[in-house]
């Protein structure tokens, strides 16, 4: 189907919103999760018993969707799956601009009364050209007009990322995850069989978004290859987008079939055609989240040299093996600049080939060392880890003189710079959290290991290369 | 040097310690963390500038080690380095049993004066049969008798772990990191340039202690190759030996040699041997605590047959992935586990091939479905994931509900199980940590990742088979 991206548009920002037959054994989760909605939100149920209910939660209630006194610009529908042909005929006739069904029971159970339901729904909704999202699926996530596919998530801020998912449970779990780390969603889409709209469409859609800078992509199959593929060109051409397949061997092949009715593909002519339309692929959640933190908080990266600098010994040497074995290099730096910085570091402490270690004495003089590595034209990107203690959890002071520093540092060069801060400091969460959204604030992504950090550097370098090919 | 366990066991379980040399630029760390120490500490410097800085911390000084006037067990040691040979021949004349010598600039400065010098000290300490720990390093941790490497580390609990570091920095961060995830140190060095006392003799001595159950080493280099294989060989006979290796890599080699002046060797010279001894190895921290849990926790891993349970389906399928390129295998369970399991599971909602959900309506009778997986004779090992929402964040309740499940299947069977709780909810983590603990009190280790834990199982796989093998 020809989707109208005027009508998505109107399903992602939506004024109103109608919730149909969220029910008493569901905990009312639909209505409770569109509580942060800002616009006028409605619930549609047959059962007189869920009345009160539903008024008790402050919330209109009518028998039908289309006795509803204004125009719907979202439904979402959770009604059990025989019942889903008769809501999508009373969408239809109201006109409402698309519809999330909830509702499970279809292809993914591979039997033929969820199939044949299925097919029913595709027929109706492609003839009237309606936009259904689903089935077996969490729906939109716009955290700036309250619309959510949980009670759990963020509202009233929005990031410059879109998601599109087959998993709802992804979805969710990544649009948290992703927000304690600083980074906040602008759409998101949970679109389970995707029987109607599917990925491709959204895809399209969040390519010509312009509040979506990066796209983040959790999928187990894919229908129409080849337009996908062709949409993923198009718009990897435009803003980074980054795939995390799942199903990617056997056994989770036949999970997906089992969870949303996916195929799994050939692994081989799936990560060839990704990498040809100059998408970044990923293997966990961590290295989607992390990938997009470098595309969307570094300067383009221009090569793979990496200096190290701000460890102790010990992590510099594992660090090293980290960063050697992602496939970066990490080079001696010129003559010229060890004898600078022979002047700061005794025979005595720490070793200053790169990495550059933090050691007892040095430790006052870091901003000068800081800025010799910055200048070194052998290196590409900077690496900086917090900590100035032997163990691992820093205190809030610590991470306020890092800032100091890396601010300095910034101020200095438009290399890219990063910073390593491992695990995190039970009783210092808060503090430590607003002092990482600060450093991200001045363009300083901030990780949560040497191996995320390594990864995520390669990535974006692999993107930027992309981007130097085609652009010649 | 033939070591004498009666002398370390003195240095690792002292009744008197003193510090030798710590200075106010030190911010006097090293008097600071033998505060939890449970015996008499006393205080060596001959500056009277400093006496009264001492004398306000509570300590007694005396001018020389000689004066002291009860014998000694440990001295730590942190003059500079020109009078290191001086204090050691304090050491020996007192005959302490051990010392730990912080100083630093011998070997690992690659430069003709510390290299003299710590030659001078190896001399020396030869000649009397005197147990030098270091230099270069942070020393003994041992929670039980509160000595400390750094004021950070926890004292008065006491685990089965032994700890063995060529690291400062990486000794106290994994006691650190191990203990907030609940396993606890017996007894750990960091041992640094090991120019007396060195890797081989921390490892027999180890082996041979009652308390220590399970040892944990982290090297970047080995002096005597032959005695490190055949006492690695002897101990991993007897208890679990788990080895990461710094400075893997080219670049990591680099690094080792300034950090502990060690040479790297050949990485498939010492892959095999390794191997060969029926030691583990890991290439990263968290794979190291991870490792180490696995083999404490759970009882002997009889197959590589893996069932998961208690995810979403996006979790199920992304986990199965992991868990196949891990190399560990889920296999369908038995027809006659599928038709009970038929019971539970409508035609709607969960999967429950393997992974089996816990979508829905199955929630509630999730104690029955665990039974019957784990009954099943296809699968050798069980993994549940803690989380019924479709977040990844749980709460305190839906831990408490997990647990009284997981009971009920360790109740009914003894095959492995383990839990799996991504991340972390920054509002509830004492609680989290709490039913953690009692999880792991009750022999379920819980791991942060499904990654984490399908490396840790094939590790603890690997282990059981090593003792197959050598035990026919």
């Amino acid at each position: 189907m020809k989707v109208d991206f005027d009508k998505l548009h109107r399903a992602f920002n939506p004024q109103v919103v109608a919730v149909v037959g969220d029910s008493k054994s569901n905990n009312f989760n639909w209505l409770k999760a569109q509580k942060s909605f800002k616009g006028k939100l409605y619930s549609v149920h047959v059962n007189p018993n869920s009345f009160e209910d539903i008024k008790a939660l402050g919330i209109e209630n009518y028998p039908s969707l289309v006795d509803i006194p204004d125009p719907v610009d979202l439904a979402i529908v959770a009604v059990p799956r025989n019942a889903t042909p008769g809501v999508l005929e009373d969408c239809i006739r109201k006109d409402v601009a698309g519809a999330h069904f909830f509702s499970a029971g279809f292809s993914e159970t591979n039997a033929e009364e969820g199939l044949a339901l299925e097919r029913r729904l595709v027929k109706k909704a492609e003839k009237a050209g309606f936009h259904l999202i689903g089935p077996n699926c969490m729906g939109l996530f716009n955290p700036k007009v309250g619309i959510r596919q949980s009670e759990e998530q963020y509202t009233g801020v929005s990031g410059p990322l879109g998601f599109i998912s087959q998993s709802g449970s992804i979805a969710i779990g990544f649009s948290l995850d992703a927000h304690t780390q600083g980074l906040d969603i602008n759409k998101s889409v949970s679109f389970g069989n995707g029987i109607v709209v599917d990925s491709p469409d959204f895809l399209e859609y969040f390519g010509q978004d312009p509040e979506i800078k990066a796209i983040g992509l959790y999928l187990e199959g894919v229908k129409d290859g080849r337009r996908f593929i062709s949409v993923l060109k198009e718009v990897a051409a435009q803003k980074p987008v980054v795939i995390w397949k799942g199903g990617r061997t056997e056994e989770g092949g036949r999970a997906t079939a089992s969870h949303t009715g996916s195929l799994s593909s050939s692994r081989i002519v799936w990560d060839a055609a990704i990498n040809q339309c100059g998408a970044i692929q990923v293997i966990s959640l961590e290295e989607l989240i992390d990938t997009l933190k470098a595309l969307l908080f570094l300067p383009p990266i221009q090569g793979n040299r990496v200096a190290i600098a701000g460890g102790p010994g010990g992590h510099s040497v594992t660090a090293t093996d980290i960063f050697a074995e992602t496939g970066l290099n990490l080079p001696l730096l010129t003559q010229e600049s060890y004898d600078e910085l022979e002047t700061f570091f005794g025979p005595v402490g720490g070793s200053y080939r790169n990495p550059i270690d933090s050691a007892g004495p040095v430790r006052r003089d870091m901003k000068r060392v800081m800025a010799i590595v910055a200048r070194d034209p052998h290196i590409d990107n900077l690496v900086y880890f917090v900590s100035t203690k032997p163990g691992w959890h820093f205190t809030p002071e610590q991470m306020k003189g890092a800032k100091d520093l890396l601010d300095s540092v910034k101020k200095k060069s438009s290399k890219p710079l990063m910073v390593v801060s491992m695990l995190y400091n039970p009783d210092a969460e808060k503090e430590i959290k607003d002092i990482r959204s600060n450093l991200q604030g001045m363009g300083i992504p901030v990780f949560l290991s040497f191996e995320r950090c390594a990864l995520a550097l390669r990535n974006a370098f692999q993107y930027y290369n992309q981007v130097r090919r085609r652009t010649g």
